[in-house]
């Protein structure tokens, strides 16, 4: 199965594209989308909608990751960051994907073991796991971790369903 | 010229939709977008965008208002209200449509003719400006507002421009 993370923002949206072929993730493709600052909001939104619609239609992934965000420097940025993230969010339900929302938490313990790593070390580790040959950009970076979180996940409910 | 205002949110999406004939505004539409609370936030801005562009489709206004937003009661809110936000937008630009935003203030004096204007005012205006048969739900009575504002606005700019 194909999985698509996506950190997404208002300037700059990152996204990563793994494939878990049983137990092992390969690194499919990662990258980051901009946006002109410059331009109006409603026409940066569109850029953050367009932009992953063809990245999705270049991959055709099975499931979208994203990380869940609780917190915000002020209202403000919020109201700008939850903008961004519902122009991505409603990319992936259009093109047909289930979206699946992970905590930092989640996403750190999946990717590092536990839930205090810093972000160095989650990049780090990213590294070897998916044998990139370099640290991802930040934004697709924290991407490609949400999509392993979801790959993790997935394993277990089917573990956990073989169980029963 | 045909307006579409909108006032999104998480729960409810109100919109409303007017004519411009010269100096008239006339009445086309109004309602509002429910979200069903128990499905996954994914879904539910999935169906404020689907929502919207159907009703799009069918109106095909030439231009969106939505008031800008500077408060939230919360971080938690503003990222719920911004999500939302983002969902109507994309779907506005995906349209086609040019999307302009305004402030609650430059509502208010467009209505009612001053900023500190109450929301009941408002409505009350709003139902003789437009010769509504009642008052209109008060999401959708909002989202007519920022339509109206849209419409004094270009007005306004058309006449700067003869002006010149």
């Amino acid at each position: 199965m194909k999985i698509i993370g996506i950190d997404p923002g208002s300037r700059i949206t990152g996204y990563g594209i793994i494939r878990k072929e049983g137990n092992r993730l390969i690194h499919v493709d990662n990258g980051a989308i901009f946006t002109d600052a410059h331009k109006d909001f409603p026409l940066r939104l569109q850029r953050i909608y367009r932009g992953l619609t063809e990245i999705i239609e270049n991959h055709a992934p099975d499931a979208m990751a994203v990380e869940n965000i609780f917190f915000a420097t002020n209202v403000q940025s919020a109201l700008k960051l939850g903008q961004a993230r519902g122009a991505a969010i409603v990319a992936g339900v259009n093109a047909g994907l289930p979206v699946y929302e992970y905590s930092a938490l989640q996403v750190k313990q999946a990717v590092v073991g536990h839930g205090r790593a810093a972000k160095e070390q989650v990049q780090k580790m990213l590294k070897a796991l998916l044998n990139l040959p370099e640290v991802a950009q930040e934004d697709a970076s924290d991407a490609l971790a949400v999509a392993v979180c979801h790959a993790h996940s997935v394993g277990l409910n089917t573990l956990r369903g073989k169980l029963k």
